[in-house]
């Protein structure tokens, strides 16, 4: 992959391209227009055209792309197939749910294994004792953690995943983890979701 | 509760106020101060202070507020007593964590039960028969619909929902549903989540 200088939104829309790609592969369709991405996506259509050429060239009068190949071209931008290493700490309902879900691979995230103190969710082939996650981490140079943990437990495992490594942590638990440098924190409040759309819903906003 | 005519962007605060104090209270934090919390949220101190008088009067010079009586206020001020109900299609791993998943009755939302074609999922108890659905809705006045289920059922169930009186969607499944008059849609795709950390960390944004 060459090195483009692209803007950061531009950054936060290629999943979204790609996501809306994989969907169109899962339909059949084989083609696809700059026109119809832009107005299925909500986007403007000039700034699709000029992005789908930074990650694909042009796409064929009247036919558009392929979107096979549009979809190769998004993995390549996007290095799936680098694809970087994540470890789940909190094998409990969620955290196996997440670590069950195919499609993160899709998106260039292998997540290889959970991680829980409770040793009745351990079956040491996809669930292991925390004794083990330090040392699975720096093994399978595993760059992002996802805490699933309880609250009380979620400050001091984020300060385990640090200490051994971890870059990039996604955090379930209901707490700020406070910002540490070179680590970047997704905070991922799932009751606040819910939280939100109720408020809007009552207040028909 | 009296109306306040009160801003899109306060509304969407209120829950991470909530949020902040019961981790407060977890920790058994009695009193808070308005400083403090807009310290912790990284958010002005004015506009705290102003947000928390509207929600709970003036706080105590030196003081602030008791944890508890806040939370209070912002209970009622969220209506929490009266709980809008949910329910979850699709009883896979994720579905069954976020039924399992407490928290959301202390935003006002109460998640009642699941839903599922699959006869191996039902236990009857939480976890029910896809043609109880409608009639379920009806019974219970459910306003929100919870969508788990795979990519290729979700835009039917969409249709059902609705269909049954549903007037929030919050959508797990990887599709984007189309827009209808008087139906709320928020789309929690978490590879795309996943993705965006992931792109962060790699071009360290």
């Amino acid at each position: 992959m060459s090195k483009y200088v692209i803007s950061f939104a531009m950054m936060n829309r290629l999943p979204l391209y790609l996501d809306y790609l994989l969907n169109l592969e899962s339909k059949g369709v084989q083609n696809v227009s700059a026109t119809t991405i832009a107005k299925d996506m909500g986007l403007g259509e000039v700034l699709v055209r000029k992005e789908l050429s930074v990650i694909s060239g042009k796409g064929k009068p009247r036919v558009g792309y392929k979107t096979s190949s549009l979809i190769k071209d998004f993995d390549n931008f996007l290095q799936v197939d680098k694809a970087s290493k994540a470890i789940i700490v909190g094998a409990g309902k969620l955290g196996r749910a997440l670590l069950g879900y195919s499609r993160f691979s899709k998106f260039g995230v292998d997540v290889l294994a959970a991680f829980d103190s409770d040793i009745d969710k351990i079956d040491n082939k996809k669930i292991f004792s925390m004794n083990r996650l330090k040392q699975f981490i720096k093994d399978n140079k595993v760059k992002i953690g996802i805490i699933t943990v309880p609250r009380e437990n979620a400050v001091e495992v984020y300060e385990t995943l640090i200490d051994a490594g971890i870059k990039g942590i996604w955090n379930f638990a209901p707490v700020i983890l406070k910002k540490k440098p070179g680590v970047m924190v997704k905070q991922q409040n799932l009751a606040l979701s819910l939280a939100h759309l109720n408020i809007m819903l009552r207040n028909e906003i």
